[in-house]
């Protein structure tokens, strides 16, 4: 350890977790209301927890099936470092920890928020916002502690005969961890999205076929279930995708730090390799601290809220802003002054994603009110105006990446021609820009997470008739939450392109370790373009863009053409996968209402209960099995391909999945949250408000929208990422053996 | 003129011209029927014709601003070959032509097809069919006749000091003529395509909003301009479109051709050149026979019809196969056994991507049913479904491409593993199997183009009362168009996959062009990696693979990879354009409607006619308008690109948009027709059949199908393609000028 600020990062986490503790704390005192307000949150809160149960069983086996395979490449065939079995299950393991800690208190919150908004709107949104934050906090804590623990183990025990090579072995080892954090996220968006989306899709459709009961009535089966599934999908799977967004993020920088000042002394080496993670450290701190600033005064409207929330991560952006610098300064990495350019790039990049993320999503800008005009001729028109917002959205998006890519990677890189001689530091400059990007995540996390939260809060204040009222103040509350996620999107998207970028630098990383241990087994290793290497010695020394011409790793290869092909059409059949899911669980889900009602008497009267635990279990059966077949194609495609077409195959399936998948996420995205604002704009009273045919037209595009919006598109960044894992963790069998 | 078989070209052309005259004489001869028929037959076509006119003008318009811009490259700044200026103005005006020609027939059969089915559905069949095969020969015939004429001129012209240079000129000189056709056809889509779904969404939704009418009834205002739409999209819009595909794939795989093979001595390499050129011909001349073998015996139903054409289809097929290798075995062109095998591929490919849709947009099948079903559930249900089947639906078709793309170039490259030093044996075999695939386009496009005269058919019986036995005639010759109008679909995706394909080695032959006259202007070149050139001789030298590398076109260049963003984007923005564009139209569409029932009275009670050009005009003036933008766009994005981000930023973007474009359009355009057919089939008695709640569910679908089928996924074809146009004609200058 040869600088104390390294220490910052255990620190930051265990404070972290230690906040998480007293906020969770504070909440469980807090009052939870009546005795139908506390039996409601219980059957949410059983069966969130019956479908994380059965998640993490089904999860458990695959992790096993791939610590089976893992183990035999690393100690069968020692095609894969010794550590990464192991590493594999700790990341998977806190990862999806991370999501059940964050479920456990936003199904305990629930209830409390709906009865703190019975006295203040104030007290309602210091404890919804207080118990997303412990979800936010947690996701960094433990991400933190992670890495922190992984570092110092790896640290101790690897010790190479060149000191030199110490840190890039460590760090490219720890991104190989990350595989773990990447399946995890993968499995609890999809499995949770589904689940979600199934009972929302179903409950919806059940009163609309059954015309005389409307939503969120508790008669209706589907209820409980669709409240179950806000907390399994919207809070523990996106706790589990942003834990493997951050998580990898910063072992990518950490990386490519390693390799950028590879050259330079193992000092300069350890600061590029820790910067990233201090810089992370230090916005978790400055996230606690903007935890506090949120409140609002008594009777304080939404605009407020909003600005209240604001005002907390500007706060905690500028402090980032102001810190890194000292921090780089400090460190006196050479081209501190770059590198602090490349954070604050991300930074402003995250922030212009966002920003058009909420112009194309909200009501309150024109593409979401096309939309709920284009209601008035109808459904189709609704449908079809939505598909041209999602569509016209990527543009903002995409060139926001293109420009803050060519920024990060030339500040860092000390030039502006994109000279090669430095593309080692200009690529550390993207990875550093996506961990800046990310770096107040436990602040926006916690906005993020308290959406569900408060609309929870607003499920069980409705079903406990609570008085319009408290209704009203729920629902700011949730209004809120619906703009910052949007705000949060745009920052996991943003930094799910930047990380993917930075990846594939990553991936050339293992190949040379890859080829390095090929070389000792075999003495000898020829590449596709003919060269052939007998040197340890040498094979280190191969630049990035030398190494790009061996493999032929060029636009012009049919293996790469085919490659990007096949990575396109991935993230176009995950969607199908997914979308598909949701429909056929969402036909099975308003089955089974349509049967209570026939068979169980009563329910209508309301004098019986309807069976809401077995809606439950239709969701999560539906969830279990539909996860199946994406996750398994996210890791075999790319295994695949590596076999047939190598390494040229393999970037481009990385490429084309990146390229098409993000345009992909954010279309859906942004369609699906602007048929949503567009519905409840047209509730607010345009185009005659609710009830009326055009609010029946913008029901129908909200319901396509949700699958797009909380099912397909977020999964996709995971996707991408799992799919670059999984084939840097494989690595050395592309090295090792391919068909063409 | 070193070989005899050469003149097949022309005479195949002039042969394909003669026949297109001799059908359309016979359907002119055939009986217009009664006064109504032919009244309603007039009016469609004076509104087709006007929309025309007026497409045209603002073409011309453009054209001319082009024009003068190439011009001023070519003559002023010496960065262009002086021949594009006015070839492109050629390739253009006969693209037009072709759409011309198709549409005057079409027009002034749809009445005649009528009439004739109302004598048998055997003469309705031959007098739609050869009214299509107008459209087809015509199509084919100017193409070649094109090719032809400007071979022989530029052979005539070009004669350069080192002979082995003269074909790697002329064909790369003829590639380049290729952008006016691209540009012609992607005005001709996409306008055509707004046009007509303004008019078919907007008929749709007055008929949805004024209860009163169903669909296609005289007293709505908008039926002559839906029925005019059927031309200008589906007829017109696709014959420039397939213009297009055809001549570029020619020419693509001649440019190939040359460069394959010109170290080899010139005559050889001639041979390579008019090998694609011969394949088409011998196609052609295959298309005219099949179109004789057309026939049903009297009472035959639809089964029989669909075999009819089958059957013509795969005689064509068939004989291409043998005269191919019987072609290639004459000339003796190295390898020819390999060249073959990729020409068949190439024809396979396109078969498998046929039957792939077919299979997801067909009733007959599981995916559309599965639609269907879930009009149960209602539209949202619908729509959800429709897409997850589109999203699946682009698995086969890429692994088809992927396939056959590995098939088609180690064929040609005569090895297995992707030899480098085959790379332009390769690429040819790439460009050869487009060619191969579209060999029998005249025969294929007469099957496309039958569809909309059916249609239409259709619609001039239900104008004119023709009574139901007749309207159940048209109606199964329309069905048979729609299985047909897919399998084209199949062909003009795949071969436009192939084609961009071989189009990127066509760039770098045009960047190599662009090198070697900067050369010969300032002298010496310095490379993106640094490496710098003063020899003209070895520029000449510089191979594929090493040219990638001297622009550093791998996939770690961010330029490459910012490009390839920019690229996906591109697709999907386009798309958001275009769905737009429909959406507005068609809103204004629905407003001239209302206002016309409001205004002019009687037209409800059938005593005053509706003003129907006011919505062709309105049609028109809305595709006219909304045409604009993403042609521009297409044109610009290429050249803004070159102009900032150099070679490897438009390679990137051609690579982007191809992947994304390519599986974007297989969704768009499978989507859309499983949307229909899931209607259709309800329509058939399924699911409570006409006029129930399903019904209404699928009509939604419908409607929002329609824009995606024939409006953004047919366009994205031609956008691609474009793209790559714009960008080999201003390669000189992406050579001698970029920003980093």
């Amino acid at each position: 350890m040869n600088s104390p600020l390294f220490w910052i990062t255990p620190v930051a986490s265990l404070t972290a977790l230690l906040f998480a503790w007293i906020f969770f704390r504070q909440m469980m005192r807090s009052g939870e209301g009546t005795e139908t307000m506390r039996t409601i949150a219980q059957h949410v809160r059983t069966g969130a927890m019956a479908y994380l149960r059965q998640q993490y069983k089904i999860v458990a086996i695959f992790f096993a099936l791939i610590f089976l395979v893992l183990a035999f490449l690393a100690y069968g065939l020692q095609l894969q470092n010794s550590w990464v079995p192991v590493a594999f299950i700790t990341s998977g393991f806190f990862s999806g920890l991370a999501g059940f800690f964050g479920m456990k208190t936003a199904t305990f919150a629930s209830a409390r928020v709906a009865e703190a908004a019975r006295g203040s709107l104030d007290a309602g949104l210091k404890l919804a916002f207080r118990s997303g934050a412990v979800m936010g906090l947690v996701v960094v804590g433990l991400a933190l502690l992670d890495i922190s623990v992984w570092f110092l183990v790896l640290n101790h025990w690897i010790n190479p005969g060149n000191p030199q090579e110490k840190l890039t072995i460590i760090t490219t080892t720890m991104l190989t961890f990350g595989m773990g954090a990447s399946l995890q996220a993968l499995f609890a968006r999809v499995g949770g999205g589904i689940f979600t989306k199934a009972a929302d899709v179903g409950a919806d459709l059940v009163g609309k076929v059954e015309a005389s009961i409307p939503e969120d009535d508790p008669r209706n089966a589907a209820t409980i279930a669709d409240n179950v599934g806000d907390n399994v999908g919207d809070v523990a799977g996106m706790g589990a995708d942003l834990y493997e967004s951050y998580y990898v993020s910063i072992l990518a920088a950490a990386a490519l730090g390693a390799a950028a000042h590879v050259t330079s002394d193992p000092d300069i080496q350890f600061k590029a390799v820790i910067a990233p993670m201090v810089i992370a450290a230090l916005g978790t701190l400055f996230s606690i601290l903007g935890a506090f600033v949120v409140r609002t005064r008594p009777g304080a409207g939404q605009g407020e809220l909003m600005k209240s929330l604001g005002r907390a991560v500007n706060l905690s952006s500028l402090l980032i802003v102001i810190s890194a610098f000292l921090l780089l300064f400090w460190l006196d990495i050479p081209n501190y002054l770059g590198i602090w350019g490349s954070i604050v790039t991300g930074l402003l990049t995250g922030t212009v994603i966002g920003k058009s993320t909420e112009y194309y999503t909200s009501h309150e800008f024109k593409p979401t009110r096309g939309i709920s005009a284009s209601g008035k001729t109808g459904p189709a028109t609704v449908i079809i105006a939505g598909m041209g917002v999602g569509f016209h959205s990527v543009v903002i998006p995409v060139l926001a990446i293109a420009i803050g890519t060519t920024f990060a990677y030339c500040f860092a890189a000390g030039n502006w021609n994109f000279d090669t001689a430095t593309i080692s530091d200009g690529l550390y400059g993207i990875g550093i820009a996506a961990v800046g990007m990310l770096s107040t995540l436990g602040l926006t996390l916690a906005t993020d997470a308290y959406g569900p939260i408060a609309d929870n809060a607003g499920g069980n204040a409705e079903m406990s008739d609570l008085g319009p009222d408290v209704r009203a103040r729920t629902d700011a509350l949730d209004a809120v939450g619906n703009t910052t996620a949007a705000t949060g999107k745009g920052f996991a998207i943003g930094s799910a392109a930047l990380t993917a970028l930075a990846l594939l630098a990553s991936y050339i990383a293992q190949l040379k370790i890859g080829l390095i241990s090929f070389l000792e087994k075999s003495g000898s290793y020829v590449f596709p373009n003919g060269a052939s290497i007998d040197n340890i010695e040498a094979a280190r020394e191969i630049s990035l863009i030398r190494f790009m011409e061996y493999y032929q790793v060029t636009l012009i290869n049919p293996k790469v053409l085919i490659g990007i092909l096949i990575g396109s059409m991935m993230a176009f059949f995950f969607c199908g996968l997914t979308m598909n899911a949701v429909g056929r669980a969402a036909q099975k889900m308003v089955e089974e209402v349509r049967r209570q009602f026939r068979e169980i008497e009563g329910i209508l009267t309301g004098k019986a209960e309807p069976d809401y635990a077995r809606c439950v279990e239709i969701s999560t059966k539906g969830a279990q099995r539909e996860m199946m077949l994406p996750s398994m194609a996210a890791v075999i495609v790319p295994v695949i391909v590596g076999l047939i077409f190598g390494v040229p195959g393999i970037f481009g399936l990385l490429v084309g999945a990146l390229s098409s998948g993000f345009v992909l996420a954010i279309f859906m995205a942004n369609s699906g949250g602007a048929w949503d604002n567009a519905k409840k704009y047209v509730e607010e009273g345009h185009f005659g408000g609710k009830g009326g045919d055009t609010h029946k037209a913008t029901v129908i595009g909200d319901t396509v929208g949700d699958p797009f919006k909380d099912t397909s598109g977020p999964s996709l960044n995971i996707l991408i990422k799992l799919m670059s894992m999984v084939s840097i963790v494989t690595a050395g069998v592309t090295v090792a053996f391919h068909i063409f």
